[in-house]
């Protein structure tokens, strides 16, 4: 798997950098945020050099084509349009969530304004998909251009739903389990299956195998997402970089809080606690003492390890008896492991 | 034209609530604040009848189609998405201008906010894409398919750019006539010019005289902008329905007003009239008058008209002798004279 990720990452990285290319001098700056924002430069637009994201839905892509037969090197502009999409909404997000910091960094509508930030993430979602048509220069045959452009038109939609829905959570006192699994579907499984899906399509999956390889995806992103939340609850402040319990002083609506919340017994006292308009380090902490008593984290992770093990079910569908020794499986296993 | 309006009309409304249609329950709101901004519901959602913007760009497209020799309702997903994607930009546009009414109704992030709203253009922009993929179920060729969405993502980033352009003026002292064209290329022209042209391409038009189409489109587009530039100084109230020189007191960065601060005599006693804190009735008979003494109005009013005719003389060597009995033809000669 690591030999994989040194083999693609540097085309990969090449082929978003060809895609994101300033044109002319007068719109320097519309370009240089983007290149901020994929940690290509700093503020000023000088380069620098730090640790990318996992680049995980690109990697997903590659493989996917990979393991039904095809070449990666095909695939490289479809995995370069992922990586942009989600980056898009991740800038999206944060002028939508108020956050001023991602990765140690200011996010871009902190230095550069809410307009120019919305409108360079209208400019990455349409790099996103001059990325994708990219395949045609790859002899991608039109045919599967065409299928590839609808799945990822549909999932940018999907992302626009679970988006839609998250931002209406959190005006809500309650929110059910079932309503929060809609919005992660939208808002982070859709894309991770998509990610797989095209990478098959692309390498020339039947589309019974492809609609497994598309299942798989969407489970494990389901799982990946409910990791989030409990790492952001109940992560190691050193290794994830966020604060003890993060997501509790946000008030976030995420599993394990939902869990507490609508519990029979202590879902008030729970209610009640996050309420209190400002949260102490003793709110915090029997804000903790609550979860236990509601066996959150254990609720959570046994969903978690649940939709693994039936995203993993749904690869063996796919992939049949190489399922175990595949990529895309170690990945997944990999991906059950992470502490951040 | 009336008849061509009158009988495409409902055919292209029925295609964009079509792809614009609602999926489920949960996310009705979503897809209602889109309904509300295309005219169709209150903010209540209950359906009402306004009457709709001009729907310049989808039936240039359809005309465009037409002239060439094909079938109009061939086109109807490409004219769909040219004036999805139009609305697109003006849900973002309004965010970004802090504008709180459109049309005489309140703007979609001044009810419901500016991060649903966010959300709510990225869906229309990922609809538009949706719709032009509609060309397939039209029986339009794969390649032509592509080949639209090839041009009609390059728009899009020309639009980003303009726009990207047009925010950062807003900060600035001086701007030039010609930075100015520049943002207009791609603020409005784009768009204009790429509808005439994605038309002629689902008509089956050669490349050569789908080229001088889509220069028909950007020029006549430049000029429909250089026209409310100057409706925006001297248009009638009574008819543009906004404020006696409104984009004074806005202090719009627009071409009159441009030619008047960068003039070698007057510039200067513009510019301090433009930074007074608060513009009187007063300050506005000044402005008026200074506009007067560079002839601002008839420096506007020339190269508008130079546009037009440039754009007349694109569309002959695209249509040759069928020029001057187009469709294409009558529609710019009704902008060249409109008033609103």
């Amino acid at each position: 798997m690591n030999h994989f990720f040194e083999q693609w990452l540097p085309p990969l990285e090449a082929e978003m950098r060809t895609v994101l290319a300033g044109r002319e001098p007068a719109t320097a700056a519309h370009y240089g945020m983007i290149h901020y924002h994929m940690g290509w430069v700093d503020a000023d637009f000088r380069p620098v050099t730090l640790s990318a994201g996992k680049r995980l839905r690109p990697l997903l892509c590659l493989m996917a084509c990979q393991e039904v037969g095809g070449d990666p090197a095909q695939a490289l502009p479809a995995a370069a349009a992922l990586e942009i999409l989600h980056n898009f909404s991740l800038v999206h997000d944060d002028i939508e969530d108020g956050d001023a910091q991602r990765r140690h960094r200011p996010t871009v509508w902190a230095i550069w304004g809410v307009p120019q930030a919305i409108n360079a993430g209208d400019a990455m979602f349409a790099l996103a998909f001059a990325a994708l048509q990219r395949l045609s220069l790859h002899r991608v045959p039109s045919q599967t251009v065409l299928s590839a452009l609808q799945l990822f038109t549909e999932t940018c939609v999907a992302l626009t739903e679970g988006q839609h829905l998250d931002i209406s959570f959190e005006r809500r006192d309650c929110v059910s389990v079932e309503e929060y699994m809609r919005m992660i579907q939208g808002k982070t499984a859709a894309l991770i299956g998509a990610s797989v899906a095209i990478g098959g399509l692309v390498g020339g999956a039947q589309p019974s195998v492809d609609a497994s390889l598309r299942r798989f995806g969407q489970l494990i992103g389901l799982a990946f997402q409910i990791q989030d939340d409990i790492l952001g609850v109940w992560g190691d402040p050193m290794v994830t970089g966020k604060a003890a319990g993060a997501d509790i002083l946000r008030r976030k609506k995420s599993l394990p809080l939902l869990h507490a919340l609508n519990h029979p017994v202590h879902g008030d006292a729970f209610r009640a606690l996050l309420a209190r308009p400002e949260l102490t380090a003793d709110d915090l902490s029997e804000a903790m003492d609550l979860l236990a008593r509601t066996a959150s984290y254990e609720y959570a992770t046994q969903r978690m390890h649940a939709l693994y093990a039936a995203g993993l079910e749904a690869l063996r569908e796919a992939l049949a008896d190489r399922a175990e020794s595949s990529l895309l499986w170690s990945t997944a296993q990999w991906l059950m492991q992470r502490q951040m």
